[in-house]
């Protein structure tokens, strides 16, 4: 049964990953609607539900109600499952289109992987889905642990451990879902180290992808990383430097967001704010206070988002970094885009401009229609559409107020920003290395 | 003396280009602050002076000071000197650079270019220079005569043909400029066919360029068009149709702007908009009573902007089908960019991507400071920005509200952003067809 369900996977990973996730968000969202999911005196309507379990199964973390007050224990149970499988299950997915897609290069190459698929190599596979599995949990029991030690100084055991359980869980699989109540995510502990650190590392280990992690454990016997793992490493490394220094830059002196803070706080908080846009979506400093220079940066922060095949969401580090490559190798008047002593194929540059364009139309044309059907500022609904379609989850007070419509809408573009990336890079891959038929080379001027 | 200009352009013509019109804004500037450069009980600061003198150079159409009241006569016509020389000049350049692009293969070429630019080949770029200016002024002299006959209506015949020679050079020339006086614009004229069609085809004749247009007055003898004007033809009529649906559809409804139209001026209206923000400047309804989306949709369209070699600014037509172009070879798992059965170089669409890339991020940028120094919405300073940045002139309400500070970005961005595509289109070219030396491929995992 299991070979059968692989070959099926395989003949079209794509049809798998929507359909997969599509039934897990409906049992999610019959669970969320029973009366038992709610806190004594709630009620969740049928919209809400829908919302919060896309939200929770595509990691987002945008929520209609307040997840510590509006559920019970068991409704937030199912949300941790539901963020749990959508993050677990995505990351392993993409490991497998990642399997798959080197494979994907010739007819008898082809035939070749599908006859071991029948065979021994289903026991690859197994071995693969079973080391992202235990990365996972391994990563999120420390952080629980870590959690729980400092929960304990404001509360009883068992609930430390169920506040560190849950939100190691959630912030390692980059959803941004928290108990803390009144949509206050993280802001009660802005300045607090061991809160920020922990969670910065969840957030960062949840978001480099199963590729990475694999390589940085292995680094011992191989003494080597791939490439992919250094333009990951790289490009996470300076995007979250660049960012913390460019927000702290705007809102050091912000009396609605850090000039309160002791340096080292600002510091703090300057590194969370960076950190999380890409794209954990959860918040230390009230994003509705901060200067409309530093929420639009956090915009591109969370369109660029996390790494492939990770938990979390966006265009990706590697697609922004390829971009930035062709504009450097252009700039330097050559014709290869080269990182680390290493050229990319002009399919994968292509790919990462179409990735790129594709996602920035679809954010744009959902902005421009959710901004007739809400009556709210350009800047906040950009802020609303990027953060679902990034996976992110952070918002600038607009999803409790949504219409219908716009609920609608926004649970659309999580589960399209969930999962359209990962399904294009796949798809948008040339059938073949090389035209049988090439047209003849005609010349446009650009620019 | 010309040889030796010729040849000095030919060494650095972005350097002659972006020294060439800096110094005619300065000494536009100059006249403009005179005393007998304002209207009679008015004076203009040295900040507005170079702002107009920027403003017309770079024909963009951004004013502080109304064109209309605030200048005397020899104001006004200094003003249209400066678009005649900054439009006709920009064009004139341009499609030498084209001229010269084509020669920039090889040393050997290049020898026997810089042998030829001695002798008899300066009569070809002469020929090439009149032809140029020929065009453009035939398409002006015909525009005024139908200007002034339908402003006889309502003027004397010496105020109607000074009307309508300022505003068949303005419009031609993708200036935007006009002087119906208090701002207006050509809000007067919202339902007026001759007025509206007249507009519009002096914008998109002076936004096709210069290849076009000969392309287009020698098919009789030639019986095709290069894939260039194909390329440019179809790009600009198929994004004018498509704004003007958008546009419609968006604000049919709304009474603030399209109302009140009858149904044929609400479609006069709708293409009037999606003509002018590619790149013109000219509105016939209150910008900023729009809808947002409508306000966005504009400010996509600006941003895209006219061919290149033309009187216009933005991208370029080109370039944003070239990037379409790439997204569709991916979608349809081709290898190669397909243009009218013509394959692109991957150089060609690297240079696009560069292109937008850079003049995205300049106009973010741009936006994030201003949004520090003015105080106003973010949509209407990223309105702003673009609309300077395109050369278009459209204005939410922003420019006569600008700080100094604010200015001077605005200045800034008009200037960078009218020599900036072409100078980079120039400059991002491959030294050498081939690398001498190339790196092994490498994998990464893009979306
Ligand atoms: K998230
Ligand atoms: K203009």
């Amino acid at each position: 049964m299991f070979a059968k369900g692989i070959r099926w996977l395989y003949q079209s990973p794509p049809r798998t990953l929507v359909l997969g996730f599509a039934a897990i968000i409906l049992i999610g969202a019959v669970l969320l609607s029973l009366p038992a999911a709610a806190a004594p005196g709630e009620t969740t309507g049928w919209i809400d539900a829908l919302f919060t379990a896309t939200s929770a199964t595509c990691v987002t973390g945008l929520v209609t109600v307040d997840t510590g007050t509006h559920y019970s224990v068991f409704g937030q149970i199912v949300i941790l499952l539901l963020i749990q499988i959508g993050g677990l299950g995505f990351m392993t997915m993409a490991t497998l289109f990642a399997f798959f897609l080197k494979r994907k290069i010739s007819l008898r190459e082809r035939l070749i992987l599908q006859e071991a698929l029948n065979q021994s190599s289903i026991e690859g596979i197994i071995r693969l889905v079973r080391r992202v599995v235990y990365y996972a949990l391994a990563i999120e029991a420390a952080g629980a642990i870590l959690f729980t030690s400092r929960f304990l100084f404001q509360m009883p055991l068992g609930k430390a451990a169920y506040y560190g359980v849950f939100h190691a869980v959630s912030f390692f699989n980059n959803a941004g879902f928290d108990i803390m109540g009144q949509f206050r995510s993280l802001t009660d502990y802005a300045s607090d180290p061991l809160v920020n650190i922990v969670t910065m590392l969840l957030i960062i280990s949840g978001g480099l992808g199963f590729v990475v992690l694999s390589d940085l454990t292995d680094i011992r016997h191989s003494r080597r990383l791939s490439l992919h793992s250094k333009v990951v490493l790289t490009m996470t490394g300076t995007l979250i430097l660049v960012g913390a220094v460019v927000i702290f830059a705007f809102e050091y002196s912000n009396p609605a967001t850090m000039k309160h803070l002791s340096l080292g706080g600002k510091i703090l908080s300057a590194f969370m704010q960076s950190v999380s846009p890409r794209t954990a979506g959860v918040n230390t400093i009230d994003l509705a206070g901060l200067r409309q220079a530093t929420q639009f940066f956090m915009i591109v922060l969370m369109f660029i988002g996390a790494s492939p095949g990770s938990t979390g969401g966006g265009i990706k580090t590697t697609t922004f970094a390829t971009l930035l490559g062709a504009v450097w190798a252009m700039i330097r008047g050559k014709e290869d885009v080269v990182m680390f002593k290493h050229r990319l194929a002009q399919e994968r540059v292509y790919k990462a401009l179409a990735v790129t364009l594709l996602s920035l139309t679809l954010v744009l044309i959902a902005t421009m229609v959710l901004s007739t059907t809400e009556d709210h500022f350009f800047l906040q609904i950009l802020f609303e559409v990027t953060s679902a379609f990034g996976t992110v989850g952070l918002t600038m007070g607009l999803t409790t107020q949504l219409t219908l419509a716009g609920k609608i809408i926004i649970i659309l573009m999580m589960f399209i920003g969930r999962l359209g990336p990962l399904t294009l890079g796949y798809a948008l891959t040339p059938k073949s290395g090389r035209e049988l038929y090439r047209h003849a080379e005609g010349k446009i001027i650009i620019g």
